[in-house]
């Protein structure tokens, strides 16, 4: 099975960012689960599939079709924002890329299951998480 | 985004059922949808893989590596038996084979979120549920 | 702590008959829980502070007001379906009265999570759980 | 219905204060909301059951009896950490007592939903979140 990382994150202004690490991800086979909607979490999965990754939605409602149209393969959760427990817990790494209070939750969760995360600066305060500057720097944070 | 397909259920004695409709949902193309562990789950699994199919496993617990190894894509849901809702809201079609108490919460959501639900002989009884003979019968209802 | 006990259903033809299993399970000191809604789930919580009881009220959406006014206590879980799990789970025994799918889909829960079940007729036809003619008979099997 | 304040955290060495919030909470007639376990949990409760209070705790796992011995109304949500966002759904306001990674998942889905959040000295750094620097005025801004 790949390896799966998950890019979390909103804010249209880290769009740019989040598509690189979606591409960095899949350049190194690594499989791209997000949140399945906008902004960071599409920009993401188009990263990854202009660089011919694989990519995996966790969405929030209950019926098929949430997921941006870069999405391979979508989980219909219908848990609301719980599904950010699984987002996170679905992957192996988590970057996160700008975001607020549900990023904020993704983050709690993923510290509290063991999982590597790294925040892309510029990116939400939180003590005790490793920082990157770059994509690459995320990526290989986050991979390596 | 490919037509996914959830086989539901459990009970060794219908694994064999199980494997078969696995592989006829690969043939078809469509992606394999389970709750990720044993018997019916793991039988429809190596079934989709033997006809050279994709397989997603939803799975319970919150650590990684909870899935059969004919698993593709792991979530991890971290939500108990609630992540039976997303086994079923996920697809888009459902199949049962055999199953007890688990499979019948399955069947109850998957009916109210209005997916199609097939119940493949010998299976639980539930009325207004349409019922299969054989794995052809149940993928043809599924899918047709 | 009081002994938990379950009114699950849906159906305004049950409303009667699930507002008698309401008062019946205060009058025995049973906090009363539902899913927090209206028709059965309703007419439960609307009987049991008739008799002077406790409700409970577990509901699907993500902010406060959504329990019918019977209710004490409401719980808004966040995960939409996915709460008719944690009604059956904070439940010592489950009463269930008319209903369709999603009362098919607690019926499977707690019947898996090893709590005492009893429908109460007319109702869902499921197979090796047991029936009751009367709210009192109900009321009986589920708190004997 | 009464007013649902959430006390949320961890530490023993945050107990005396979390005691001292449930009590000041019961005192204004507010319902004690907590995830039903050790540490501050159980002495947000204790201190509540103290002033004469009501208690709801809000547990991870599936079976009944897992809240601790000051809980009134245990809530089996079965959905494990998810259940942190039904604690705070649950509330009309959250105070943060000490606290770590899950935490930090409660006040970013609090914050996200709307709730009223105040984190009591000293506790996690969160950007955007109010402070108190006293049980009395943690209780004054979250209920005030």
């Amino acid at each position: 099975m790949a390896v799966q990382v998950a890019v979390i994150g909103s804010g249209v202004e880290h769009e740019g960012r989040a598509e690189q690490v979606g591409r960095l991800l899949a350049k190194r086979g690594c499989t791209v689960v997000t949140g399945g909607r906008g902004e960071v979490m599409a920009a993401a999965a188009r990263g990854a599939k202009a660089a011919g990754g694989t990519t995996i939605g966790i969405v929030p409602g209950d019926q098929r079709g949430e997921a941006n149209e870069w999405i391979d393969h979508e989980i219909v959760t219908g848990i609301g924002h719980a599904r950010n427990l699984a987002v996170v817990a679905s992957s192996d790494a988590v970057i996160a890329v700008g975001g607020k209070w549900g990023t904020l939750s993704e983050i709690g969760f993923a510290s509290l299951l063991g999982r590597r995360v790294v925040i892309l600066e510029p990116g939400l305060a939180v003590e005790d998480v490793p920082r990157a500057s770059t994509p690459e720097e995320a990526v290989e944070l986050a991979c390596g």
